[in-house]
């Protein structure tokens, strides 16, 4: 069994591992203060050059959109999302949790525009009600995003631009940034970003690390308080330095870039595999995760060797279904998917 | 100027406001627990036909249904409603604040189907990703809606039928109840709903009171705690008799029958005005709340001698409005708009 | 029987309760746009000599404590109350329910000084393990305390200062503000508060009105988003105009003032009958609240005919209780209670 | 520089991590539901001899107590913990963040009693006022406390009947567990501890894993939906089975009770360094946190060479410190204190 369900099956890239390991009997002070947090603060900084910016070092997905989210907003404020957004729909309901509602915007393929966010700010503002519907305070986009799909340099800036003249907080989620970077249809660097948006965060769980999102902060109104938030909502580990000494590593000698770029080229064999042979797909994803749309018939047979996502139905007898590949998925597992969807094809 | 707005532009029916009056001297102890609230539940039990019910009072709606939902949900679940609910749109995220998402389900005059929820319950059960998606905990609805529509009985039903297949409990919203028990085509009354719902509240404050809403707690499994929540969410008034004295005035000669039956014989005269005159209806709603479509040249026309609700944009010369009636609503100020409508439409 | 258990057994001053019933019939807008809200906010702005002050009607004191931190604080801010604060006693947590922690400080008499709260910063600021603890973000006072005692002026500006030092707000709950200022021991006016504190509010429950809370918010960076904060809270009433027109009466010809100076006459009467029968105090209240010591016994005789309030055990055969007097409290009440206890005393 | 600050100040026993190293590149599913969890539930399970229970894996402390507290209380209730407990202390607020009232009872020694907690819901219930105080639903204690100290097993017993009698759930944080249960003075073992309350955890982060608590819930009331609160809280990582590959190994081999005993060992030794030099302690403590006394300029002195937490000021020339023992101190890092701390005293 060959699993492509999604792109956290493994542990750590060796080379993360073996920083792991080979720190492990250091004694360091605990809660992020240690010189390996230290270090992979700098070292992040000089990836973004925003030498300004503020870098913390959470667990995971969920606990920092929810962590950024509620450090950000007023009470009476909810976030701009696209309907498909990871915080609407998979996350059982964290933001809510912490008081605040998602405003959701339609959406195909994952993206939201600028003038849908401006749309919403002027319908808010010139409703007689205004009072009673929920305000508007940030802007919560994902790169790249739940389909897989990216923004163009000029789509970000064209919404960051809208969010700041209509007085929201724009919060990148890059769980999979570096698949976005990665990806020969982007147009943006990663020292783009902090002239893009307020917050962001560089994922690793996803790319390399066994655990671990860093979340930077280059809004100076958003840094305050950041620390404790994240203490009150059981993000600040007593052992931090496993993230600073996992995020150290990343960020040595183009790591994360490197190994992201692994995923893109069996995404694109991938895709091929399936296009090649007819499939449609989904999404036109240029990143890791790829939606071919297959007879259900045939997906329960491939099904019995390889792991895949259920996404949707498409139609009575057809599925979208997600593959994803990842920094550790090899040629040999591609190899064996291209073989076994060719043999289905002309079976 | 006359307004036809919303059905809480005056303060209390006569007679509510005479009990005020004649009890303001009187001493009596705070928070619900004096003579005039038992009097007032014992009338409401008995016109309800659930001796077994509890019975609070509460000041408003968006108070009312935060501590209704609030009280019966665990933290990872959400409530059902139409997109249109009250909760959903005109509450400034007060669900959202007490941690729970509004989960919503599409309508086009309010309504929502036990189909509807049966297919979310469903969906969600069988998910993969069941335990990232928020749980339906409760149904919300409005009894009328928002549209100023209803459901019949054998709607309710199997709304009902089907929450409690589904493990969901249902909460009727009542705000208008009185006018959608006193409209022609409610084939209901007070007494089927104790077997329709969970939980519900018959709203006061629209319908003759100065303020002042009832919870009916149906369920046993849900009373446990209900005034504790209440204390906490600043829904207990010290003088809660004045509460009591006003629900114990409308109870009294079946007085919040007979003034809602006002509203209905307005409203009636008020949809004829407008359909009478050619302009087709946003809802086809039989309660106090009507909707006539009218150009925008002649709502502003219309707008200086009559306050209405702007309601939402038809065609880009074209509104939907919305013009209450009420228990306070008088023949006069009626024959007024009827002279104005005509003479608009004979321009 | 005769009820001194609290300051809200009756129900409005007849003036107030007369301009409810002269303004019936009138139709307003709602929510608090209304022109009494607008003529109300007027006379208290110019009763405080503060006419950059916002001013909000809410509806009572739970809902208004908690509308107002919930909207003062950040996430991991907490606020400072003494340890008898209403907010930490008696309001079934509804500040932690908004996600706060009331952070408590020692009393004796209801009251904390500028010293506690500059020592409290001080040793959070010190402490090693600052960002796991709560930060201060508020400080709680009530005027009088929930001893009826008074802060004089000296104290408040003392409090006040160190607040500003401290980078903390001063919140003062003025449930029953007009017995403090009506009160012979009181060194301040009205007019002092907005010197004196960032937002307080104006009790009108215990003070002649059938229910109504005036916040008053002096410093500008509290005054955003308030009123979606009080309707998310369900604090935002529909016939907003009924506080509009009770605060309006309440403010006219000094009327807050003159019911207020009854109340302290009546207390000093009933002061004056427990002590020259020998009973000591509990509390040296100069306000309408009064805290006698008396045997189990002389309160179980004493209960037959005369309510007060339990407020705590002070020996095995000896209780502290509370008898308050209000702007409602007649002198033949008072007779009846000095008959009383003078037979007591001389059985 | 040798530090005794805390116990968990390095990474994994190098079993656990080698176990980590051993799965690092097979593919499971995440979110804890990989064959690695299965097993250490399995094992966990067999080791208290409770095949009924429930057990999840979570990342840390802080979250772990949040996310227990969170899925147990209703809105109105909140939990008793000594005043010195975790979560009242060094958890900046997180449990009010979840919107309940940590309700506090003094302590001396980390400690509280059944009898303090029986009276304290009896005058709970007593109270006049009982529906505006914050209700009693649960009761927090660590084992050992935040002073090192032990409930033996009949205080254990009698706190859990009492909490059964009063309808509270009994929840035991066990984030230092197996010091608790390798502790010479310690009369239970872990088997014993499924009867002796209704929810703990077995802290994985200061005995021996990189990080992770298991959850063990005895009592069926409490098993409904704790993992999507789970999810909510941020608690669910993605790579789940991290942590069941690490408690797997802990659990294997009896490792736990193992490397906890060498915690104990050093303990004692640290202990009588300062005993034998005359040092009193501030606790009495059987455990692996020891707190001498010693004077601020000897402190000094140490703090160059020696890392510990400062406690708590004992007079104006002395403190009380913490020195940590751990699985990982060595017997070379205990005879450099000793060396250090006898020169100190023959100086």
């Amino acid at each position: 069994m060959i699993h492509f369900n999604s792109d956290y099956l493994e542990g750590a890239h060796p080379k993360v591992l073996q920083a792991l390991v080979d720190t492990n009997m250091e004694q360091t002070i605990g809660y992020g203060e240690d010189p390996y947090c230290a270090r992979a603060r700098k070292k992040i900084k000089a990836a973004l050059q925003a030498p300004q910016a503020d870098v913390h070092f959470l667990v995971g997905g969920t606990q920092t959109n929810t962590t950024v989210i509620a450090s950000v907003l007023r009470p009476y404020q909810g976030v701009l999302s696209a309907v498909s957004g990871h915080i609407n729909c998979h996350e059982t309901g964290a933001i809510e949790s912490t008081g605040h509602k998602v405003i959701t915007l339609p959406t195909s393929d994952g993206k939201i525009t600028a003038r849908q966010i401006a749309d919403y700010v002027d319908w808010h503002r010139n409703d007689e009600s205004v009072e009673h519907i929920v305000y508007p305070g940030m802007v919560y986009i994902s790169f790249p995003t739940e389909g897989g799909t990216l923004y163009t340099k000029a789509e970000l800036q064209e919404i960051y631009d809208t969010c700041r003249r209509c007085g929201l907080y724009l919060f990148i989620d890059g769980a999979r940034l570096g698949y976005a970077l990665a990806a020969d249809a982007c147009d943006l660097t990663l020292s783009d970003l902090p002239s893009l948006c307020d917050v962001m965060y560089i994922g690793g769980t996803k790319v390399g690390l066994l655990f671990g999102e860093a979340v930077v902060i280059f809004n100076d109104a958003l840094k305050k308080g950041f620390r404790p938030i994240m203490k009150q909502r059981g993000a600040m580990i007593a052992k931090g330095r496993l993230l600073g000494v996992q995020f150290d590593a990343l960020f040595t000698d183009d790591l994360y870039t490197k190994i992201a770029r692994n995923a893109i080229d069996m995404a694109h064999q991938i895709r091929d595999i399936f296009v090649s042979n007819g499939y449609p797909l989904l999404f036109d994803s240029p990143t890791n995760q790829q939606y071919p749309i297959l007879p259900d018939a045939e997906l329960a047979i491939l099904g019995k060797d390889f792991g895949y996502e259920y996404w949707q139905r498409v139609d009575e007898t057809h599925s979208g279904v997600r593959f994803c590949a990842s920094w550790a998925t090899t040629q040999e597992q591609v190899d064996a998917l291209r073989q076994a969807v060719n043999a289905l094809h002309n079976r």
